[in-house]
């Protein structure tokens, strides 16, 4: 039987997500948005019978067994935390930090029974499940190199806000490049533990954020990843990521593993391949055509992967009569929270490179560090 | 009148150089082969009357007035020198380290009546000439980001020998990459301040280079440089290139300059560009066609624009009665020695960044640097 659904956010996934789960059969009960209009507005334009901006009164409504948290970066913690703690099950993306992500990974280790898993994900498009599965299949040999390239219009919103500011979670490599770090993972079953990149903020006003506001997040990044077994560098993939959000009227999504005997290339949201002895590419999946609701501000794989993820959650629980029990089975592929805080892990370390200039480290964090201790850091970083 | 040619090298770029100067109505008089039986045999089949392996033979040659090198890095600098000093035009590809581009540079100085290029160029190219003039007419704002990458097959020879060797000058990033840190310059106007990189040699041995034979030589690489004015860092142009020559079946060539109001994209030999404003990209510069020779071993952009240097050069010399005499008109474009140089250097420190892991500053030699300090530094590098 399939759960109640309360979602929390009013911006562009929450208004795909909800039709999406509405297909699928989900009854979306609850909405929460930051203010009461937002969410009105939403709420009506959706057809979803409760709104409120206290987060409480969705977290607490009895009909609500599964939680949908796409909200700014910097609340999304604690709505995830709190969630699990109230025993209901949650998909939520991206949080703002390190710290923030690992103690909803406590928390998620803290109710096993329930489900918890990062909703921002590109592994549920069938082009990359495709991929992972003749990559370890060996269609490509041994992994050598991957290359990723996403390029596409300005992230920022029409208003000053989140999406502005670098320390609220906004910019290229934190909203984009998150999506690409996971996936990676995901394809080479390996993990990154060293990087190196550069973050730029070409366009710092625009028409809309002027006067002594000043953009702080990336509209372009690029960085490399060194993935695989530390120990043993020669096997190491090395992997290159560049985001332009410098280039509105284009969309370009593609992802290439390059390996001893062939590669493999996703663009957009087809898959292609050659081998070595080959003298041409293959399609090896076409896209049929997309006929779900079309968005502006979210490209296809994402808004197709976002789909696949709901049809999985559909499945997942309806094998279950009870309605907060739920198959692990059909989500085994999505990320974790415990991936979740990796790729933040990542992020922070690619930021931290573009100011030292040097590879940093991945060391993914395994107990909360002093606040005080943050304080100290968060003062030292606004006096620069 | 045009002069008289000389050509050094019995390699792929001197099998279609012959063909290509003649179309324009050059007589070759000479060609140098490494071995008797190399030079005799390409002579035979381009038609040259005299064929030779002793240098001497083709520099002192009476009716050579023009000497056109293309033979392996490492033996460069001293025929070009000698070529010089004896009074002869020169066209040459690049050296194999920055103390041998320094000593080209002094020789070059010193006998500034006569022509110096580098040869081994992509700035003919038509698109890349297009898109230069783009540029300065400001098609895309400001120049912020440069993204390029070239995809190949192996670019070794059949059998051991420089191409496998770091040192001797093989590898994609010197070999490829030269003519793309030479390319950016020439588009961006500027030079590159800072790099980093990252070379990598995934295939070690083949079915031809194995027993002891190690390829040493990169067959991917990726790198970054700061260009522009050293001291604004805000306005450099960040440029990242990849190189990656696993990829047998495949040639990709794609040279992106990204701008505040727009983009242009050179992919193979046509030019394409879109303003911020537009929904799709417009062809700028299409291709015709080529009608000249096929090579496997090298691709269009590079067929072309070789080409279209022959086609300059024809150009600067018919200017002139005097058969030695050259125009510098037609030939401006053409990086000089000094540019050589240039390349030269960004490639060392992209080298020395692959090794360090940091970015390394591009410092041009002002003056050579004490031979016993070199001897030191190779025996050092031999331990490690």
């Amino acid at each position: 039987m399939l759960p109640g659904v309360g979602v929390f956010g009013t911006g562009s996934t929450a208004r795909v997500l909800v039709p999406l789960l509405k297909a699928e059969g989900f009854e979306v009960h609850a909405l929460w948005g930051r203010s009461e209009d937002e969410a009105c507005c939403l709420a009506k334009e959706l057809d979803i019978p409760f709104h409120t901006s206290r987060s409480d009164d969705v977290l607490l409504h009895q009909d609500v067994d599964l939680v949908c948290i796409y909200i700014p970066p910097s609340m999304t913690r604690q709505i995830a935390v709190k969630a699990l703690g109230i025993g209901k099950n949650v998909v939520c993306e991206k949080a703002a930090t390190a710290v923030d992500s690992f103690k909803m990974v406590t928390a998620a280790r803290y109710y096993p029974q329930l489900l918890s898993i990062m909703g921002n994900t590109l592994r549920f498009l069938p082009a990359f499940v495709a991929m992972r599965q003749l990559l370890v299949e060996g269609y490509v040999g041994e992994m050598q190199v991957c290359d990723v390239r996403v390029y596409g219009p300005s992230l920022l919103d029409q208003s000053y806000g989140w999406t502005c500011e670098e320390l609220m979670g906004g910019g290229g490599l934190h909203t984009v490049g998150s999506t690409i770090i996971d996936l990676l993972s995901y394809l080479t079953g390996a993990r990154a533990y060293r990087v190196h990149g550069l973050l730029r903020t070409f366009v710092q006003q625009n028409g809309l954020i002027r006067g002594i506001r000043r953009v702080t997040s990336d509209d372009f990044c690029f960085f490399q990843m060194l993935m695989g077994g530390a120990s043993s560098t020669s096997t190491a993939v090395c992997c290159t990521v560049t985001l332009n959000f410098n280039m509105p009227g284009s969309f370009v999504h593609e992802v290439m593993v390059v390996g001893s005997t062939g590669r493999l290339v996703a663009r957009g949201t087809e898959l292609y391949g050659q081998r070595n002895g080959s003298t041409s590419e293959e399609l090896l999946l076409g896209d049929a055509g997309w006929v779900g609701p079309e968005v502006k501000e979210m490209p296809l794989p994402h808004l197709r992967g976002l789909s696949s993820m709901v049809k999985a959650l559909r499945q997942s629980f309806q094998a279950h009569e009870e309605r907060r029990s739920w198959a692990p089975g059909p989500v085994a592929i999505a990320p974790t929270f415990e991936e979740g805080l990796y790729v933040q892990t990542v992020v922070e370390a690619v930021k931290r490179s573009s100011c030292s200039g040097e590879w940093e480290c991945v060391e993914i964090m395994s107990q909360e560090p002093d606040p005080n201790h943050n304080l100290c850091e968060a003062l030292q970083r606004n006096k620069n």
